[in-house]
This record gives C-alpha cells, sequence and structure tokens, in this order.
C-alpha cells in the first residue's frame, strides 16, 4: 500500500486484515456528542477510534458492520431542517461512496444486523447504553470484553499495534504540527506572564492547521504535577516551563511531545545537571528501541540511567543497580517510560492493559513498574514515546515513610541544592522500523543549548 | 451588594433569596467530566451552570443542597495518590470555607438528605442517571421538570435572569476579553491563508487569559451556514469572514460576540449595502432596548427594518409591513433577533423555553417567529444579546416551493447582484438598565469603516 491509495482502498485492506482474523461480524458504533453545559451546547465531536480506523472518517450517530472484508454503513440522512442550521450535508449513499461501503441503510435497520456480532464500548454514554441495548448485553468502557468481543478486540490490536503507510502519513502530519506548537510556545515564553499565553500560542499553531490537541495540554512551572490541568501560574525568571502538547490530525491520528525549558532562556547550573540526566535516559533508551527488543527493559534502562545520574550528582548513595532494584529512581521517575501512540494518545487504552500488555503478563505491583503502560517485545510499525522524567513530588518526598525507609540511599541535604528543579520531561515518539527506529519529532530539538537558542 | 464583595457573601445572598421563594430542599448535582475517546481522556470539565450560581466555583463530582439560606456541601476528600498526579488539591473543609458552606459530607451521606428535594438535570448521562436513581425518579435533561423540580426551575430562573453584581463584574471580564479576541481575528486576516488560522487567533486571546470559549466557534467565509463548525475553507479576497466567537471566565460566565469582516479589508458595495441594512437593525434594536419593552417586538422590530431596506435596494418588492406579516424578512433573516445570556451563552436554554419565555407563552409555529428564543418583557438586570443578520441559504432561496410562492415579492434577478454576500451578522450584548441600556461589547467597533481600519 502506498502513500497516495486512496481512502476505500486502506479501508478495504485494513477490513479485509480483520476478516482474515475473525469468522463473526463486528459492529462499531461512531458515537454521539457530548453536552458541554445545555443540550445543544457540546463538545466538538471525536468519533470512537475503532470506528474510525475501518471508517476513516468521523461520523456522529453512525455504525459499521464488517464482515469477510465487507463493510455496511449505518447513518440516517440528515435533516430536511439541517441545511439551514448546518449547510448542505452528504447524503448516506455519498457518505457510502466515499468511504468504500458495500451497501448502506438508516440506522433504524441496524437492529436487524445484529445478530453474532461482535462489538467494542464506545465513549458516550447514551451510545454505550444504546449498543448494550442492541446486543443485549452489556458493552461498558469500564468493563473488559467478554467472549466473541474479546475475539474482535484483540483482532483489532493486533491491526491497530501495526501502523500502516496511511496511518503514518497521519501520524507524520501531526508529529510535525507539534513540532512547530513548541517552537511557538518557546518563542513565546519571553514575553509571558502566565502559563495560559504559552499555551494559547502553542495551541493556535495546532488550531491553525485546523487541528485539536490530542489530550489536555499540560503547559505549566509546575511539572512536579504530573497532570497538571491549570495555567493561571505566572511565570519566573528562575522557572522551568514544562509544555506537555500534542496535534490530532482531522481524521484523528495523534502525536504526543513533551519539552521543558528555562522560562529566562538559561537554564540554571543544578537544571542543567538534571536536564542532561534525563537528556541521557531519553537518548539512550531510544538509541535501544529494535525489533524484538523488550519495552520493560528500556524502561528499566531509563531508570538505571537515572539512578546513575543522580549517584554521580551526589542525590542518591549505592550502587545504581541496587538503587533501581529498590525503587529509588521511582521517588524522582515514578511513571513509565511511555506508552503506544496512534489514533489515541495512549493507544486502545480504552481497552485497559489489552493492547500494552503481551498475552499472560500484567502489572508490577513494584512502585518502580506499576505504572509502565506498555510491556510488550517491540515490532516493526509500533509507534510508542520515550519520556523519561524527574520530578520533586511533595506528596513521595515529604511522606515521612519514605523519607524514613530511604534515609541513607537519599542525601537529602544535598537535594535541597536542586529545589530549582521541580520537573523536567522529555517526550518524543519514536517508530520501530525494519532496521531500527525512527524518531517521528526529530525536527524538535532536545539538547539543552538548543532549546536555549529557541526560547526568547 | 458591591464589588469587591467576599465570594461567600455573594453565594449568601444567591441562596437566601432561593429561600424566601421556595420552602423545600434544593439539591444541586455539579457532574461529572465527559470521555472524549477513552475514559482517562476526557473534555475540559465544565460544572453545570445552577450549581456554579449558587457554589460559585467548579468542583467535580459535588452536589450542594440548599434550605432556607442554608448550604451544605457534599464532596469527597481527594484520593490520598491524586497528589502524585494532580498536585496538592484542597480538602472538602478548604473548600466549605471557600464557599462559606454550613457544612460539609462525603458524597455517599447526600442519599440521607434527600427527602423532599428538589433538583434540576445535569448535563452529563453518567450523573443525570445517579441523580434519578438516588431521587428515585427520573431527571433528564430533555425531560421538563414536573411538581417541585418545576417549582425549583422556576425559582432558578427569577433569580438567574436578573443578573447581581458579582455576575456583571465576570460577565463584562468575558465581554473585554472577547473583544480582544475579535479585533486580533481582524488583524490576523490579511496574512491567513484558511479560516482555521484566523480562529486560531481569536481563541488564542481567550485562550491566554485563562478562559475558554463559552460555544464552539463560528469563523467561517460561509456565514450562510448559521452553525457552521468547520473551518477548512481557504480566505478569498472578495469573501466576507463571519466570526460569532465568545469567552467564558474560570467562574462559567459567557461573552457572545459575532462581527463580519471583508477579507480583502475593503466591503465591496453591495456588501457594504446589506452590512449597513443589518447594522441599522442591529443599533434600532439595541436603541429600542429598556425596561417593559417586550423583547418579541424588538425582533419585529429588525424584521421591519430589514425588509425596508431590501425593499429600499430592490430585493424585496412590496411595503415593508405587509412583507414582514407574510414573513419575507425571514428568507434572509431566519432566526430570532437574540437570546438571554449569562452562565449559559444560551441561557437557562437546558431548562427548555421556561427561562425564555414568559408564563403562558409558547414559541409561534410562523417561520419568521419560531425561531424566537426570547419572548418576555424586559426588565434592568436581564442581559440579552442583539444579532441581525442576512443570510443567502441555499437551503431556503433555492426551494421551488418558496421561489413560487414568493414569485412576486422577491425580484430574483436583483438579488443575483448581491451574490457576494452569503451571509452577515452583527451581534452585542446588551444589559437592560434601569434608565435604558448598556453595551457590554461596546468597546468593539461595528461601523463598515471602523471594520476596515481593523482589518488588516
Amino acid at each position: 500500500m502506498n502513500i497516495s491509495t486512496s481512502l476505500p482502498e486502506i479501508l478495504r485492506h485494513r477490513r479485509q486484515k480483520l476478516g482474515e482474523l475473525i469468522d463473526f461480524p463486528a459492529v462499531l458504533w461512531s458515537g454521539g456528542s457530548s453536552s458541554r453545559n445545555f443540550p445543544a451546547n457540546t463538545f466538538p465531536f471525536r468519533a470512537n477510534s475503532h470506528f474510525l480506523y475501518f471508517a476513516g472518517i468521523s461520523l456522529q450517530n453512525a455504525a459499521i458492520r464488517l464482515e469477510r472484508g465487507n463493510l455496511q454503513l449505518f447513518i440516517d440522512d440528515p435533516h430536511p431542517s439541517s441545511a439551514l442550521w448546518h449547510g448542505e450535508t452528504p447524503t448516506r449513499e455519498e457518505i457510502a461512496a466515499k468511504i468504500g461501503a458495500d451497501n448502506a441503510r438508516p440506522m433504524a435497520e441496524l437492529a436487524d444486523y445484529l445478530e453474532n456480532a461482535a462489538s467494542v464500548s464506545v465513549q458516550d454514554a447514551p451510545t454505550w447504553t444504546q449498543q448494550s441495548q442492541l446486543l443485549d448485553r452489556w458493552v461498558l468502557p469500564q468493563q473488559p470484553p467478554q467472549g466473541i468481543d474479546l475475539e474482535l478486540a484483540k483482532a483489532i490490536i493486533s491491526l491497530r499495534i501495526i501502523h500502516d503507510e496511511a496511518a503514518l502519513v497521519e501520524l507524520r502530519k501531526a508529529a510535525a504540527v507539534s513540532v512547530e506548537a513548541h517552537k511557538a510556545g518557546m518563542a513565546r515564553t519571553g514575553k509571558a506572564k502566565l502559563e495560559a499565553e504559552v499555551r494559547a500560542a502553542m495551541e493556535a499553531v495546532i488550531m491553525g492547521h485546523n487541528m485539536t490537541t490530542a489530550y489536555t495540554s499540560i503547559v505549566t512551572v509546575h511539572g512536579e504535577v504530573l497532570h497538571n490541568g491549570h495555567y493561571y501560574h505566572s511565570l519566573q525568571p528562575g522557572d522551568l516551563l514544562l509544555a506537555d502538547v500534542g496535534a490530532e490530525t482531522e481524521t484523528g491520528w495523534a502525536a504526543d511531545i513533551t519539552r521543558t525549558w528555562p522560562v529566562s532562556g538559561k537554564f540554571s547550573p543544578t537544571q542543567r545537571d538534571i536536564y542532561d540526566i534525563v537528556l541521557a535516559a531519553h537518548d539512550a533508551c531510544i538509541e535501544r528501541i529494535a525489533p524484538g527488543v523488550e519495552y520493560g527493559e528500556i524502561h528499566l534502562l531509563a531508570a538505571m540511567i537515572i539512578a546513575e545520574g543522580l549517584v554521580d550528582l551526589g542525590i542518591l548513595q549505592g550502587k545504581p543497580e541496587d538503587l533501581v532494584k529498590m525503587d529509588l529512581h521511582a521517588l524522582f521517575f515514578p511513571h513509565g517510560i511511555g506508552h503506544l501512540l496512534g489514533l489515541d494518545v495512549h493507544d486502545m487504552e480504552d481497552l485497559g492493559d489489552l493492547a500494552g500488555y503481551d498475552e499472560g503478563r500484567k502489572r508490577s505491583s513494584r512502585f518502580g513498574l506499576s505504572y509502565l503502560r506498555l510491556n510488550r517485545p517491540l515490532r516493526p510499525g509500533m509507534l510508542v514515546t520515550i519520556e523519561p522524567g524527574f520530578y520533586q513530588v511533595p506528596g513521595i518526598l515529604n511522606d515521612p515513610k519514605i523519607r524514613d525507609q530511604y534515609q541513607y540511599l537519599v542525601n537529602w541535604e544535598r537535594l535541597e541544592k536542586f529545589a530549582d528543579v521541580r520537573g523536567i520531561r522529555i517526550e518524543d515518539d519514536v517508530l520501530v522500523t525494519e532496521s531500527g527506529r525512527e524518531v517521528l519529532t526529530a525536527a524538535l530539538p532536545n539538547q539543552a543549548e538548543a532549546i536555549e537558542n529557541l526560547v526568547s
């Protein structure tokens, strides 16, 4: 399949592969829009990712039925009054032609085509309630799939986890626009008073390309709050600004990039010391990516390099390999090294750990490993993030039990010298290739001096 | 009450007024966040507006119980692991102190405090399902309230429809930032290739002030599509760009502004002719706003001025008053002159027409009146939009029945000369005052020359 392949061909190829994996029909719903504060004021509609993978375009309140390579579309024609409010919208038959559906019917007829059909829960409650009623079994987002639904989920995962050329075209677009957004954020920092202004400059690039953000942006001088969704802090010259911002293309494909830069345009010596440790871990992990390599080992490699670096700086005391075994790295790097990336920023996380964890594997209960979202051998076509970090999380480092347990392994006095390093993360998107790897976000510098040059 | 009044005082005042109107307890839920594509990837949370009015701040998965001026808060303390991902978040008691709650309890105890309590449906399905279960009756967003729920809705409307000083402080902030956003959009137009770029420049201003958009922005060269939510069209020199964009403050108060400007920076003579008609209607409607005036009459005033203007231009043929009676204006101005504005952009539209229509009034079935969202006598403290427009909607003007019915009243040949006027709307936010009116968005010019000067 080549980049200029038409949408119907791309989709036919995907559903033929699905047809080789399952011998029962699959019905996938797109979902409906969610109300913000009143029914007519909705959030921007985002179709279900499994639907998008096989239907190619974002359609609201639609379903597709896939069986042995055949595609049936279910959607209602626009209401006659819709032209006034929403303009001329394509008819069912026009949409069917666009995506190469074998036939198309009104939604009301879907009920007649559900016998022995497997499905996957969508994101919005009104639709998953409807799914459950029509299928006469519970299909819920928080409930692990069972029976044929589980078989379908595994089949879809085996396809979506290895990106085809058409997917890669979109993923590269998302990466390129996200790179531009980060550069705009760095360039805006000098004149900004609030985190919100830098966020706005970054998201404006994404929006200007008629894309959306793939997830709630993190743009904060409090990088130690891992899922910080606030933007009201003012920027001070000694602060580091952590920005985790990624674009999503019109057909739903995501990028996920983090950079951390000094508000003043110059890292302090302590910030620079830690930054270089995180970057060393980042670079080593990317260097290690290749087919057959266990992603869990890459996580442990990051842990080891961070532990070594912190021993060199006198923050940790002991042998790095012993420290990693005792989860000392996780005091400062309490999350996983990364995750799958695709139509979802945590790709297929709607299926729990089915996509992230290889058959028979489960999350570790160890503090230093439990947040790892991906634990599989790498294969060509997989796209993963690599995102090591260093954070001084008060909830961890001020915990009396932790301070007591690790009193001789952490030099707490030395650590105080690094008080101006609250949170650093460096994140890139890495495609596993036959010969090794390709960093899709490589156009965005990550070396300290290069970052300093971009901040104005 | 004065502008520097503290949040607890503002809220106490509001609930005391509610306590004078109903003698049963009211329980209001804030709602939960909605998933975008997988459970952990949510849309930005927006609390229910009725909750926000009485609780003052956006709290997720919370409820308040109001009874005779008393405020009870129900919310769970943050999970211990939450500090790692979300930072230190305030405890139940800290939140209670901030909003001046008389006491505070975990959500699980809410069930014990629901006897004889009235409520209003929230926006998200998981919460409204929970509401319905706990109250043991259906509380659904699309269902008109009954019994004490209806009494509560009417009491809340009678408060929310007249804005207090604290609300006006927020509404003025939203208006000011929206004015800035429109100026930024005009300034960006000359360099923009896509609608999306102008939208991005406008929303970046809103985001940079740490606000959100109050509704999905319309930024389009196809203004004739009334609810156009696409931004992919390219900008051509002869196009008019219609931008309907408004900010919402952190506590939920909205603005709603529309301007229409020429991409080239210069209206064509035909565009200018129509623009001036719409502006004349806009100005005359605002001039007419005063306590006691029927909003429905203001709609008809707009209809009359538009009809007169189109007769003068030779597009309509006949006496303006006759043409309005036959709904001829509605061929080109098919929506209402405006609506209530407050915590919702169509304020309290979650309650259907209860807020917009005075007791005993119903929507007209006339084409020229059926879309009117507000039909009440005006009172000081009400905030309304005034938004006349002119559109060439193909779904209306190409309808053979309409062309046949109105063949002698529209000069279809003359109309063709105005093909470069697809859609114009001019919208401002107008507060009814004791002495007349105050335009909260007056800082944004609307005269054609002034607009041309802002476009670069």
